[in-house]
């Protein structure tokens, strides 16, 4: 049984974590940090998980992490660097789900996150955590930076494309759409029920710290430069995200090439389901799993192709994608403890 | 492994037996009927079913039913009594989700829901599937009426106090509220999203048809006369229910005495949870699992105890609740299959 | 005109406010404050009043209240009664949306709401202010408590049988669901979309400070001792609010009787709507206006009347309300301002 | 008082039109036709409406609609060209919320709705009811093709850019997103709470009829060849649209000139709303309004324009365009019976 470390579990991608794990053949949870409240039993702050998770939350200086085999970071930007060192030094294993080790480019890291980074070390060696696109790297590494939850649909609805060569790299449009988890559990007046339910809104639309991760995990794979815009939007749904691409096809190509290009691409990956051509994906059909589904779209056969991607920004969009990132780095089946089926209605 | 065959599911209960079903370790889906739906592939109406049910449906005619272990039948009352006796004769066990193995009381039957009971004998064989208070019954019946959603609510939360005697029996009230998938997914204005979202309001209240089947069951089980005011209510969410039970207590009683006898009633059951006493529960802390969770109250130490309880109404109430007795029908771990941890958020 | 000013306009009582007042025909929004957005323009926090309400929101000690006519109070408990007497001796008139002036009885003002009340005086003169039952008082009023929501429907609905005498005064229970707004705009865990949406629970079961609100009222009204227990539902909706009222007759009556008591009782009221014996009302035939709806059930013509009422918990709940009772103290037209039809959907 | 009459009120444009114009200061409502609802009051459907509006649907025929001044068609399409000349030769002015007096263009029609048009002569005159862009021509209009709610939208969104010929008119893109209501109250699985709530997706997206529309208002009135891509989504919302709007200039020009573009495009009108450049609109500042509120921005002060624009998609997008328009045609004024300001929260 692997020993299982989390940091910070009091947030929504924390609670899907202690889901997944919780069910999983292979894991013993081990500890569970969580400053504000220590000694509070987790069952107590999420009735769901009673008679099946027995921890309690532990301030960070009590709890054993060293003595975990991997500790997952579902904590705000800036707690992983400054605890990673340690445990890598004690021979865990490290993941985290915030933005600490996704981005290679330092200064733009700093940028759009406000803070610097204080583990450049680490950052270097860190695998960014997709498996999709970085498999081999994944089952290798010491610590994962896991993708944020937009560059996952971004990545792998864009990526067949570029790779193939046969869109405008420089001119993609990502029209993203959210259910509100994805802002966390923070006691913020814009995510209440009353200010977020019955209504849509874009936001961040004139720049968004996604944008550059997803530029430059692109850019890595499929070596040329790309140019993106990125606009979220919030949606009245608690999980959930589409994005809807855009990318100008520069060669001639048929419809029936273009889905072979994506079926081929992904046919081997259990956690991504190549829909058939002109379906539209719902999001409720990936909804508590770890599937992305997705559809091509090509309207009046002209140049635009459009990819509908859909998942469950909590699972494939953070938590899920982590376990299935430690699946590969512990030599388990990729798929263990993560083949629920989505939950519909 | 045993043959599981459903007739009707594409209804909600009827997609929710199949995820349930599909990952069950035990079960192999073998039959699925639909005269509307006839060569479709299930996958094809459910996307959240895509490379996990590779079952087509069916017309009933076609359908090797009785080549099954077992049937479940999700559909419109009246369904299952009209097949019931050809797959008994056969040797194939039947689990009715529906009204027509649930009241002993034919005349009731046929008062409450508007048509005759075309099947007496089987009616009289058959064993109400309340595992946690007719769990032997169920283990050696061929034939299960599996309970309504409200009455599975009202019985586990009236039961202890009935059986203690320690209420008047006459007098119990039943305020509920049920998601809107309680109504199933039928194409009735009443029920469409922009109807029924962002609104609440009570229906039935002068009479609905789960009144008679509680009563019959808390009478039989408690022997003594019941009086149930019953009054339903649609929320505003897709799976869920609360039921608010009130109960005049008739005897000196302590509350720490009320706690102990509610987690004596249920300290073997794996699937109903008792509280601390003055606990709220949510519906989201059994959302897409088998948990029923309830909670004692009493305010100003008066005679009135109220029972808050919930369960999601398409699991616990229904589909979940129809695999938990199959578990028992064929000697199989009862929560086998049933160990999913609620989707919160 | 009547010039108004506002005391904390941003929340959702307050913006309530804002929309009626800005429709109505007689009043010149004046002055808001809010110490924390002194200098922001109202609409800059509400898009929806662009173009509309061109008020600034200014702190406390720059706003000239005294300039007003009538100052409502949209703040939390405490605060009108810090400011009132010297706005009463100002010549201006008080209309409290909080609890300060709802009750008379100080202890239990004290006991609820855990302040001490610092201004027990105009506490003295202070009007409850329910026009369809206190109506010729608050005409004359210099300061009005406004009522709590759950209170209004509680009072309007048990009142005439209660007048009458009809049902047993001591053992009325009142199963109340409100929407999310109820709880107002503040940056609580509890009320997020995340954490409200698609679940339905119960809060206060063990006490509520409406209950003694609505016992001090209906035990003035009626002259009679009252029994009350009253549970409070959250219901994820913006707005609305739906009491399920249980009384049990010490009578014969019958149901035409019994219609014809609140018919009469309410047949001048432009506010309250009785609807036919047996109706169903949603909370969304309400919306956005000051309209309740209610309607009588007698399930098995048996000893126990279910009055079901509907209003919109921050119109004829709050704003609404307060700005008719505004109009009675002005000398207007009871309906000025506030003959929106609801909308819906 | 106008004498009005709508034929086909019992869905969601028809009870919108009956909230805006029972409140009308100029209008006397006459008539309502339903042919399946004959001789149910209104207010038995909508009881909203009660003590409102008194009207009782009457089947077509005994309708007496020629003695109205002015017909609205909340109808399927292809109701109003069966009766548009009957009306107008009786001298009644026809306003139809359907595509049937939409387009010019008879063959884009018929390929689109799938139904012959009847009435090319009606076509002729009919003039399309947008009053921002086609104002004085709705003043002397007979007929009205009242816009689709999309279409109103992209048109007002891209109209300033397409006139000061600033950006690629043939490479638009309009991801586009609306609440259920835009379905209509039809008895469809499709929009059911439960399949329709907590989930997103797109439809249509390989063709919508709303894209010819768009495109053929927008090449006449700003005499250039326009190539759309138009992806509509559904958002789990009842009211509201939110179009996201991409453009790409073909010019320099400073965001300070932009924005001063839109502005003085629209500073007179009363229903469209400038927000300030870098906005961004929520749907639910416009709801139950009449109102359509849009901002700019530029990510990276790039190439692309994004325009985004929010409505009511029953009030501007619908019914209360129609009645802007039956304004204009009258000479009342624009705005009357129109200025409710938006229901938030």
């Amino acid at each position: 049984m692997i020993k299982v470390g989390i940091v910070g579990g009091t947030g929504y991608t924390g609670v899907e974590l202690l889901r997944l794990l919780a069910m999983h053949p292979a894991v013993e949870l081990t500890a569970i940090t969580s400053r504000k409240e220590d000694g509070l039993p987790v069952a107590d702050m999420y009735p769901s998980l009673r008679g099946r998770v027995n921890l309690t939350f532990s301030s960070p200086d009590k709890a054993k992490l060293t003595e975990c085999d991997v500790v997952f970071f579902a904590t705000p930007h800036g707690v992983a660097m400054a605890q990673a060192q340690e445990l890598l030094a004690a021979g865990v294993k490290v993941i985290d789900l915030a933005a600490d080790f996704r981005m290679k480019d330092v200064a733009q890291f700093e940028k759009w996150y406000g803070i610097p980074h204080t583990c450049p070390d680490v950052l270097t060696e860190a695998v960014y955590g997709l498996p999709e696109l970085n498999r081999d790297a994944i089952k290798t590494a010491r610590v994962i930076g896991n993708p944020g939850c937009y560059p996952t649909t971004m990545q792998l609805g864009f990526y067949p494309l570029l790779k193939a060569g046969i869109v405008d790299a420089t001119d993609l449009i990502a029209d993203c759409k959210s259910g509100v988890s994805g802002a966390g559990r923070k006691a913020e007046i814009g995510i209440l029920f009353s200010e977020a339910s019955d209504t849509f809104k874009a936001y961040g639309v004139s720049g968004h710290r996604h944008t550059p991760e997803t530029i430059e995990q692109l850019q890595r794979m499929t070596a040329q430069k790309v140019g993106l815009l990125f606009t979220p939007h919030l949606v009245p749904m608690i999980r959930g995200m589409h994005s809807t691409l855009y990318a100008r096809l520069n060669t001639d190509i048929s419809n029936d090439e273009l889905q072979a290009l994506f079926e081929n691409a992904y046919k081997d990956e259990p956690f991504v389901d190549v829909m058939p051509f002109g379906s539209h994906p719902e999001t409720r059909s990936t909804r508590a799993s770890n599937m992305l589904r997705l559809a091509l779209h090509r309207p009046n056969n002209g140049k635009t192709v459009i990819v509908l991607v859909v998942q469950d920004n909590l699972v494939k969009g953070a938590s899920g994608q982590a376990v299935q990132c430690m699946n590969l780095m512990f030599g388990l089946d990729e798929v263990a403890g993560l083949q629920h089926i989505p939950v519909l209605p």
